[in-house]
């Protein structure tokens, strides 16, 4: 079988304000080129519909658990549109569990899934089936182009890292995880853990960048920073 | 048992743009004002975001079904705020089908649900959760404060109709439907038949007047329209 | 991929009072014949024990809903039976969603499913079905042999229609659907509607006529009547 | 809680050739009548439908397991009747496991259930339903007024046994099981073995004779056969 | 399409005391071994954790039906051991459904199920999955090597039977059932009656002489014993 | 409605080796004897079992999510042996989702849980039901008896702490965590960051210790630790 390059795509890049067809059109021509040769199994994030109603539901109940439930399903509407974007060789629905996606790509090149439980990321559940795939490779997809030293945007000195190990990753990830709203981290502690555990390398890159985007599918040098297993970096 | 109402909520009024949290605390004081006295089954429309997924889908494989799935999974993350905002005694799931939905009002006194297949409408929707859980009475809540003789916005003659009867509304609804983007006629054809077949009372109130809604809850006289199931109106 | 065309086979024909293994072999050997070419998503409708058990129940709680949802259960049976004569070619199990029964065709050259909601004719379930799959063709296989401009039995002018738009369908179903028991309409409004919406073509063959049916199929001239989804007709 | 009575309803008695409506009410009748004493789990059988279309799937593939299946869909519509007819009281929709029939019961007086899976008969799965549900006593309901010491239409010197240990039936069984078609024994092994392992009490009685059923219910004598678990009989 | 061969799989051997990976593992190559001939359809027992669950669950309610609950939830971590061990040529997932097993064939070499409902032995299961995917053959696999006159523990003169006939079969399991805990006869009544009314021909072999298990999967002689449909054996 | 307490019971506590049936009643008492007060809503761990079946399927494939996901089956397992013994107050299936957990405990007691995803702790599990139902307090239930400055194995000068901060408790989670097999921090970092989030207090009482259990259950001191939302510890 062809090997499965496994994709988390930003919800704020997929759907800034309303969705941005235009956008996703581009993302899935990219990944057809390369359909001949791996398969592609994709997480999709939130987005600006997902904040408005996380929103709403904490102006209603102040309740965490259903805050993320709610922005969830914007998650799969996230996914349905790029299931439907690749329909003609992506499985036809968003499967339920980890293991129905592993078997949807027997038999289909594609398979995109949203969110599933609150209070895991979607960065999170890209790890998870990547790992039930046997996927050796996640791109992180969203609207930075890379990990920095520091905070660029803050700091003038922040340099950009083009390799790093999984180890220096969580090192940073409890250093700069504020816990405060709008101050999250590239990547969740829980994500990096389960990169670790198994192993998985992952590739950092914009989103605006497709080419930085098809160089990490196809495992060659690009602009985003790689994240490797181990110390060897 | 206490007697069931079935409400249909537009979603433009939930969701005009984002979320309307300041308008569904209101819907909900005003149920729970009447909740010792009525059940109350929920079935909540689309709105904005539903509209921006819908039209999002059709310029990417412009589909009438995935569009409509798109866009039913707005009117779930709508029915999960009513849920939420109703939470102490609202079942605590959207029952996947109207028999649960029914079982649910045994122990709760609120159900809410949102749409169930493409090419139906959420008022239909509403129709069957009324069949199914026996209520009498189904109140459609939009942002039209009643059925006109004709488009008021298009026809300075139009008057509004107090009571009428359901086959008088099939009558319209066939003469009105253009089938036209953006002129859908208050209530579809099969809601309408839906109506026919199990004798059940019909209000149409404006959202915007809760005064209206709460005399339509009632079965006082309100400023809508009463749509009886014979045509003894 | 092969071009899939949708069938709605009416039940009364799969069982006129019992089921019909002699009917039902003579249409599996047909669509068998064209399987080659053609992959078939196929929607059953319910027949004699469908209208006895709705029966049934209007005796016991007079609830719509309720009769509907157990006559439902005769259009699974109906598709259990097409599913096992075309079993070796066939998705072997009835689809739960329409996603699924799309998936299914990927690795199946047959597909079937029965009703899905209360309310629903199992014609408008045909169209989701093929919006769904992506159809451009719907055969709808009842004991009618075509549409006529009036009852036949009842109006001796009445002429059989070879070629008529989906809005003069439209337009005699409003005028014909009296909403009587036992004086249906050929083909529902809801149903007419979604052809409209999705640009697809029905057919409308007697079931008793093999040969119009294989023409239908196969998109050839027969002695049914084509509803074209413009006025083009 | 109340103690719970589980009944075995034959399917020929609910739908000797089409529902028999009448009779379905009268046992209704009579489980309301006790209905503040007892909770009622109930499994109902198959009867004519059921048997048709077992007949049609043998002819159209001679597959055992799709002839029960299809089987099965009758019993799900014959539970779906008795569901509706103590639609007050009841569950409202049919557990799909015997853990959910058990909640169901906790919030309602009567839980309706069909058969399971293929193979396995209604009585079999009245007897799982039993023991989780926790019910001290089986009433299998079916046309035959007892067990005798031999088929009573072919033996003249059959004698009705009023008690009998579940050792005894097992024996019974075991001789007068010879397998061929349209000579099934009352209680098969497997109902039987469940029964014993359980220490489960079972009532034989004619569901034509509702005295008989309610003393059954009862526990007080009745012209039918009790099966005691132990062989104390 | 390939021959599916079904094996019942003992859980005492795959888990004697933990998992047996190394015997899993051999199982496995053996069977891989024979993959571009047959398919095969699998069905796993429960082992030493079934045993202990289902004892602490007899001390905690002394309820049957729960115990074989909480036991039934070994033998699918046992599928799923075996699903692991075959995973590139295995459906990804455990069947929920007899039916989804036989879709589950069309796309993949090997699937595999646990057990179903409490009271119903896996190898009663195995029948059933063997039915609903056409297996003309089944190979009870366990830690005994083939059918005895007698218990060969217990009695000297017994002999092992190399052919008998399902009815002999029946007739020794009427005989040797004592029903007590620990004398389980080798395969329970329903599964014989299961084959029987399939014709379906069952080849006990152990499983610790992989040699008969192969030549069992290939219809050649063996050191077990054959179980033939009819009395011609 | 009665105050919700959430417990976290580590399977190794329930399941040293085999089932602990004798600590299963006892816990099950202590709950019982305040469940007029409360409702408790119960996450299991996996226990011995749990590793054993974990550690085979990393023999077989070294796939981390298949490793865990075996030994969720065991926290299936673990949950359905304490939903038995408070049977007849607890509701009576393993819920599937936090919402239809919340619904339980509507019309029921007790609520008990499994785990849910692959990578996650049902330590995060018990957090995710906690923010779900409403819960201000989760019970840590292991078999640690506090939460130490250090590893009192190991460091002699080590102290226990009687109540922290929650970000301290992240704090000693990122120092300690070294992610190596056999050495987790008695509180995972997910869980941590949930607790936070919703300013849920945490208390960590030894499961040995049944006083402090209890203590921890109604809020009063104990000799474990106490983890406040908040830094105002």
């Amino acid at each position: 079988m062809k090997q499965v390059i496994t994709l988390s795509i930003g919800g704020s890049l997929m759907v800034p304000g309303e969705p941005d067809v235009d956008y996703i059109k581009r993302v899935a021509a990219l990944l057809r080129k390369h359909a001949n040769k791996y398969k592609f199994a994709i997480v999709t994030g939130g987005g600006a519909a997902a904040r408005l109603y996380a929103r709403a539901m904490k102006k209603i109940v102040n309740n965490e658990f259903l805050a993320d439930q709610a922005a969830i399903m914007s998650t799969w509407q996230n996914a349905y549109l790029i299931l439907a974007v690749l329909h003609d060789r992506a499985y036809k629905t968003l499967p339920k569990t980890f293991d129905e996606a592993a078997q949807a790509l027997e038999t289909n090149d594609f398979v995109v899934m949203g969110g599933t439980l609150p209070g895991i990321t979607t960065d999170s559940d890209a790890v998870l089936l990547a790992e039930r795939v046997g996927s050796r490779r996640v791109v992180n997809v969203s609207n930075v182009d890379a990990i920095y030293t520091a905070n660029p945007r803050k700091n003038k000195g922040a340099r950009k890292i083009s390799r790093m190990s999984v180890d220096a990753l969580v090192a940073m990830a409890a250093e700069n995880d504020t816990r405060k709203a709008g101050e999250n981290f590239v990547f969740d502690m829980l994500a990096c853990k389960l990169l670790a555990r198994s192993g998985i390398e992952a590739h950092f890159v914009s989103g605006k960048n497709l080419k930085d985007l098809e160089n990490a599918i196809l495992g060659k040098r690009h602009g985003g920073t790689v994240v490797t297993p181990s110390s060897l970096a």
